[in-house]
């Protein structure tokens, strides 16, 4: 890569790299305040200093590598962005940086049934990528929360999970490989077409879930899975107590159960549910798990997880029809939204510790609520322990004991095993303990990796590290 | 990491590297003529010149550590082993080097049920950890054909695949987390026991097919299924021409059918397996294809896939019982044996190409035989588009007509949308054709990882770039 230019104060180069963009990508560069704005947050419900420069609207890879270029050539902050879904902070822009919006390159340029393969460009929408494999008989297994109006490139840039990860893996298992436009706009192409591939490093691996610092992810190979047909039998079961709840979901592993989807919702969340939407999932119960199976064997597959279930003392209730298993799933996608309708901001946190900790991780919530006076409504993807305990905040300003709290819960989540983040990344909210984690050596090693990719440091700086 | 000592002349730091380990590593270091012959060599069939000056026999982390520090400090190569079942030459070490042999740490550390992962260090065998897994109603899938040889660190050092990774995956995808000991001594450890994770960037997926030349992997915590159980239905086709059997193949994929394997065998191997173990499963006919199914619906699914061979011209026989099923998979098993009965070398290839692409790519193999009038006996793991074209060498040295023949597989498997290599890895033996695959940019990047993480250039170097 070549070296960029020495800087001129952060003003003067931003105006300078503006005045090259309006000249290299014309009619592709917004500077409107409310576009700026919009373009400048995610779903975190935080936000840093000011308004971002421009905001470039790419139409094809070539904008991309000319965004790069005059963002290298001028050292000027860089901030990839696909639909502003991610809840860490990692899409935020403020004074001096520019947004590169990757929505409007996305078209879906390959499907190939023989090889369960698809090529597509980053700002592909999730579901619609999926309604398109489905007239294939074909699947993209990777399935956010999010996936009605999220990116394909901004769930590989964050390896982002979903509800579907115990049994179908997580993002990072379903690329084969990528184009990406360096810091510098030279194109590589990493990865294979084919199943197997063992030639030199993983940069493909290496580029998942790194949220933007490393290149610019514009197109994607995606390893599919044939589509999953036939009844997908699902249940409901109310638990006394959420920990005995846990209990019964690692022994639901321990006896080697793989749920396609394993949803559970404490107490403070079926409240929030119940006030939004009017209907308490579980009434009287402390928690509520939400189960469903697939394939040939997934009615025995239920029956045998029941029986685990009611061993723990659950009250068990088996969807009548397909209908009914939406209508539970719809309603366990209600729970954002019904926080959100408490009012305030959400922060809405991601420990992911391993199954047979997840008692423990509820305890030590609800003892840091207690410690803080506060409520921690808290659902778990509990098949593979990814905890979401999030903070409802009144005002958009993150109050200090919020991240005392925030605080315990990630020493919480490592003392168990586990990792501050399943799903979501690191973004700019947690970053401060990132090297708790990694430790010294390893978050050197990483920043390392990072210098490398980008030693001009403009691919979203500040994030991650 | 510290900086290493400067350089003194090769011997030199050789014979003082020597001094040290054997000081601070009493009894582990070996230097007897015989082990430094046979723990120099893979399964490659190839060699360097010399032999390296002493075997390191670690016992423990600590020791893998103290060996790396004194090779860091007087900038000694260090090329570390598993049980040398590499094809690549990955694991080939000569005059001034140190070989660093893992096999003596071989404890397997925790087997999780719950969590469904294990903790093993590097020198497990992949066949033993498996049959202490089933005692747990547990499996690790990665299934080299070397299994009951080849250990887990090797295994995951070349992100090795086998015959079941279309259904179950690559290494890479078995993987949670690994201790890492890097250049200088340093331990570091990556990844989760968690299903999720997304702190920072996945320098677990960049050590796994890292062939030893950024870090010594020392533990892995490896990610389980539940061990499959019930009938494997299990078929042998005969088919009047491999490119016929190889275009049933991608109709099998394009089904949305996934067996658990499905091995292609041409007519030169099935000469070979004849005249070594005198059974011709195919007798009078061009290619043999070996299809196992599993799980609930195996036997529909077999059916299924006898339905679409049968259209590709196949006469299909379904073995009568497990027994027969196992004796179909143990002479593919003979194909390596038999071709070593050849006599000589053999130099074992191992391209990939997409599904789609398999027939055409048989086609040209054959053209190539014609052209350099060789016999290229060619087995494939046909379900992942992974080939094994092998050239019996009458000599140890490779023929340069043969290298002409290789360079041109390699090109054609690049053609054709492939990969150099599927399994084997770079090792001494592809690394002149690695940057044709990735390009000079991504190239230069791979090269900038391997600096950073071993800046004196000590680990198994030479091997990949």
């Amino acid at each position: 890569m070549t070296q960029p230019a020495s800087p001129a104060t952060p003003d003067a180069a931003s105006a300078a790299a503006l005045e090259e963009l309006l000249r290299v990508l014309p009619g592709r560069v917004g500077t409107d305040p409310e576009l700026l704005r919009e373009r400048s947050l995610d779903r975190s419900g935080q936000s840093v200093p000011g308004l971002p420069t421009a905001v470039i609207l790419a139409g094809s890879v070539e904008d991309v590598q000319a965004a790069c270029r005059v963002a290298h050539a001028h050292g000027v902050p860089l901030v990839t962005r696909g639909a502003g879904t991610g809840l860490a902070g990692g899409a935020l822009a403020g004074t001096g940086e520019l947004v590169l919006d990757l929505s409007g390159i996305d078209r879906v340029l390959e499907i190939n049934t023989a090889n369960r393969l698809a090529v597509v460009q980053a700002g592909v929408i999730n579901a619609a990528l999926n309604e398109r494999l489905a007239e294939h008989g074909l699947w993209w297994a990777p399935d956010p929360a999010s996936k009605a109006i999220s990116t394909v490139g901004g769930n590989i840039a964050m390896n982002a999970g979903g509800l579907l990860c115990a049994k179908y893996g997580v993002t990072r298992e379903a690329v084969l490989g990528l184009k990406v436009v360096l810091a510098d706009g030279t194109l590589i192409e990493t990865g294979h077409r084919t199943v197997k591939g063992v030639t030199g490093y993983d940069v493909t691996a290496l580029m998942i879930g790194s949220e933007g610092t490393l290149g610019v992810i514009v197109e994607a190979t995606l390893k599919l899975l044939p589509a999953v047909t036939g009844p997908t039998p699902t249940l409901g079961a109310a638990f006394g107590s959420v920990q005995e709840a846990a209990r019964a979901v690692a022994d639901v592993s321990a006896a080697g159960l793989v749920p396609a989807a394993m949803e559970l919702l404490d107490r403070p969340s079926l409240d929030a549910l119940a006030s939004h939407t009017g209907t308490d999932a579980a009434p009287g119960a402390d928690a509520y798990l939400l189960v469903q199976t697939d394939g040939a064997s997934g009615e025995a597959e239920l029956g045998a997880i029941a029986e685990i279930l009611r061993s723990h003392g659950a009250s068990c209730s088996v969807a009548a029809d397909q209908d009914e298993a939406h209508a539970l799933f719809a309603l366990r996608r209600e729970l954002f939204p019904s926080l959100e309708a408490l009012g305030g901001t959400l922060l809405v946190e991601d420990v992911a510790v391993p199954r047979d900790r997840l008692a423990e991780a509820f305890a030590g919530i609800r003892a840091i609520e207690e410690r803080h006076g506060l409520s921690i409504p808290t659902a778990a993807h509990a098949g593979d322990g990814n905890l979401h305990p999030t903070f409802v905040v009144p005002g958009a300003e993150v109050p200090t004991e919020v991240w005392d709290a925030a605080s315990e819960l990630f020493a919480l989540g490592l003392e168990l095993g586990g990792t501050l983040s399943g799903e979501h990344g690191i973004g700019l909210l947690k970053r401060r303990w990132l090297k708790d984690e990694l430790g010294e050596a390893q978050f050197a090693l990483q920043r390392g990796i990072k210098e490398l990719f980008d030693p001009s440091g403009i691919l979203n700086p500040g994030k991650v590290f």
